[in-house]
């Protein structure tokens, strides 16, 4: 059995706990992971080093498998350490080099501080941006959050809210549209994705009485994907397409901002969202959280969401596999 | 026992539907209701034709209450006649003067379709502003948003996105938080309200690196409200700010344009969702869906949300006279 390959991430956040409770959760059933990072960052659970992915299903069931990464100094929840960023960014780089060569299925990374890396030199706004450099297959490397309520594909991230509404044309709307529909398929099974497009003004812009861009950028994007045979529906009134009577209408949501897709998500599903990279060559999910520095080493970290990233990362490389 | 009084709304959505089904729900209560309307707009439950709202009450267990107000031209569901807009409105006036009279406890509006308004002449954007030129106090007229979930109050409603974003300043900020905070005291009999005023960027700006918004508008506002004593948090990250962990940390949360408020509410509670006006000198709700053209006259309506739209007026009405 292929393992997966988790990522230890920020050593000071609650990485390394989330991981022993996924294990501790996980380990009876039939997706064998492995942590590749330091190994004194795990406690209170039974844990085996191992020198290659091979060898983790074998120890699974028992003790989490562990690619020991010595980290320079000590780790202290709560305290980021500089020295740290290195190996941080080379966890990341094995658990892709794994998944490239087949010895991993899939890649689980657990959350990393940004500020810190980028005072290291990571030249990368956030793990999707480098897994698209690392691990990309010539189109952009996407986010998709995806709940068992809802799914939704941000195609602007982390810029200034009036940036992004400036930035939006159809190709961006159409290019990301493409991405999630092709990984629908062959990610999630769906013979025939409906992705519904969202409106950027308040009810779509009310026939442009409310803003232009649904008449000038959304609609003539949705009309190219529909010439492509891509169900796409739309511009949909943001407010009423997340509610529990519209969302089974659709598979995914294309979002045209940061919040218009995490507001949403987050308020209907904390725990159960995952983050789904789509576009690459190699199958990646993560928790929909951050490194949670305010609570690190407390106990008090819940891991719904590595586990639920866990689950949804074993079922893709199974159907990509199938 | 001083009676709410209902309006008719759109002759051709589903508000006689909803206000029929609302009276079947509520006639054994202890809050008697009557409509301004053409009584010949309500099938299917017995009603009384009233002249005068002190006659609801009595007659309420038995019938629903109307003041009949016929219009020129029959009444069809799904087809708007545009003889029928001066009645609509004419409801609503009456309906006013009957809250400032005392002979009726609060107004709950059905919805209105604007567009046949304005066609008739009518100049303000909608309900809202309406009420406050007819029932002002000398501040504007503010949205609440009410589930049993969650409380929002949009600053900016019915504009297009990039120009909700170019208005904002502390001032819009400022304004509004006193209005609401002001309400929940009265309104709601909260002693002391907790404000969470929303960011606009992702993650709420990231110190400035997502934007400036945080730093140049908003933290000032919330920095002139601590100083009137009111306890206003943030900016809050949007995305985070709404989860079921986040919500049970504030009374209502201040967002900065239309979708920010409306998106999270309608995710968590289509259905139970009241519109509430702050700033006016008498008590008004209504029912947070439009006309629903699509569905009237097919019985399909849920008018879960005018019963609770009634419900919380007399609530609020209530407080104030206690």
């Amino acid at each position: 059995m292929t393992p997966l390959a988790l990522t230890m991430g920020e050593p000071a956040g609650i990485g390394f706990e989330i991981t022993a409770a996924a294990w501790s959760a996980l380990r009876g059933g039939s997706t064998p992971f492995f942590l590749i990072g330091d190994i004194r960052g795990i406690r209170g659970i039974p844990v085996e080093e191992i020198t290659s992915p091979d060898q983790a299903a074998p120890a699974f069931a028992e003790a989490l498998p562990v690619l020991h990464r010595p980290l320079p100094s000590p780790i202290t929840p709560c305290h980021i350490q500089p020295d740290h960023a290195a190996g941080v960014i080379a966890a990341i780089e094995d658990a892709v080099r794994f998944a490239k060569a087949g010895s991993a299925s899939a890649v689980v990374t657990n959350p990393i501080q940004k500020a810190s890396l980028y005072a290291a030199g990571f030249p990368h706004p956030g793990h999707t941006e480098f897994l698209g450099e690392i691990a990309g297959t010539g189109v952009p490397a996407v986010m998709m959050l995806a709940s068992p309520m809802l799914r939704v594909v941000p195609i602007t991230v982390h810029e200034p809210l009036s940036q992004a509404i400036a930035r939006l044309t159809p190709e961006l709307i159409i290019t990301h549209a493409r991405i999630a529909h092709a990984a629908l398929i062959r990610d999630f099974g769906i013979a025939q994705p409906r992705l519904a497009i969202a409106g950027l003004n308040p009810h779509a812009g009310e026939a442009g009485t409310l803003g232009r861009e649904e008449i000038d950028i959304i609609a003539p994007a949705i009309a190219a994907l529909r010439a492509e045979d891509i169900d796409a529906r739309g511009p949909m009134p943001p407010d009423t397409m997340f509610t529990a009577k519209a969302r089974p209408g659709y598979d995914a949501a294309i979002c045209l901002y940061h919040d218009q897709a995490l507001i949403p998500i987050k308020a209907l599903d904390m725990d159960g969202g995952v983050n789904v990279t789509l576009g690459l060559s190699i199958v990646r999910t993560s928790p929909d959280h951050g490194t949670a520095l305010d609570i690190a080493g407390t106990g008090r970290a819940d891991a719904s969401s590595l586990i639920a990233a866990i689950r949804l990362a074993a079922e893709i490389a199974h159907r990509r596999n199938a």
